[in-house]
């Protein structure tokens, strides 16, 4: 399957959008999902274009797993969730809305239910903001 | 959290309980779910113990994650699905049910929803040997 490098992911990387993010290193970016299943919902995703994880280069595996705990470890923490549900969606049937590989890190716990993938209703970027504060302190403190 | 070497995963690992496998190599080992959610529900993990993917020593990601994309493909190409879920789950807040971190692959289909996770019937070890050869054949061919 094609990458189209007009996905919003990809728009993101080059600047282009804007985005809340809470970490970045040379090969991965993580941020703040527009529309949030959960409180503290966060995306990590590779720099390099691949449409999904199945199409990505070996290569690029090892950072964005790599990335993909030590941000999941910040979410956790950040919220004091007992609990982290990591999802990664491979095409539409799977439930993936944007074509650039990302992983979804959920905090949990037993009495909150998940609102849909992909709702209706975007959050306030300035209540994004206060999550993400939460997990760059989760991080800087080596959560 | 303490990691219970008695748990299902780890008698698996060390041959005390059967399982229908489909792929090992050095580092990892994937074999289909007793209680699949959709037919073909593949289960990968690491040999090394480990309670979740958070308690991951970093060394182990890598094999985790190469396995995961490899057993992946091979999972969407057997059953010629549409897309292919990956789910994996940390704490029970967050479904986690065997404490031995393990990722799971579904093949998803627009029409068809997933049972609920670790229901209450296991699929009987001849229907899931019949898919788990899909997905050795898959795997064989190169997907």
């Amino acid at each position: 399957m094609s990458y189209d490098p007009q996905n919003v992911f990809a728009r993101i990387l080059r600047g282009e959008l804007p985005c809340v993010s809470v970490y970045e290193d040379d090969s991965t970016l993580a941020f703040m999902d527009v529309m949030p299943q959960i409180e503290g919902h966060t995306l990590v995703i590779p720099k390099t274009p691949s449409r999904n994880l199945l199409a990505m280069a070996p290569e690029d595996l090892t950072p964005l797993i790599l990335s993909a705990q030590k941000v999941g470890r910040a979410v956790k923490a950040a919220f004091d969730a007992p609990g982290l549900l990591v999802m990664q969606f491979n095409e539409p049937a799977a439930g993936q809305t944007v074509f650039h590989t990302h992983i979804h890190q959920l905090p949990r716990w037993e009495d909150r239910p998940l609102k849909p993938h992909a709702g209706t209703s975007f959050q306030a970027p300035e209540i994004l903001e206060v999550h993400a504060r939460k997990i760059r302190a989760a991080l800087a403190a080596g959560a």
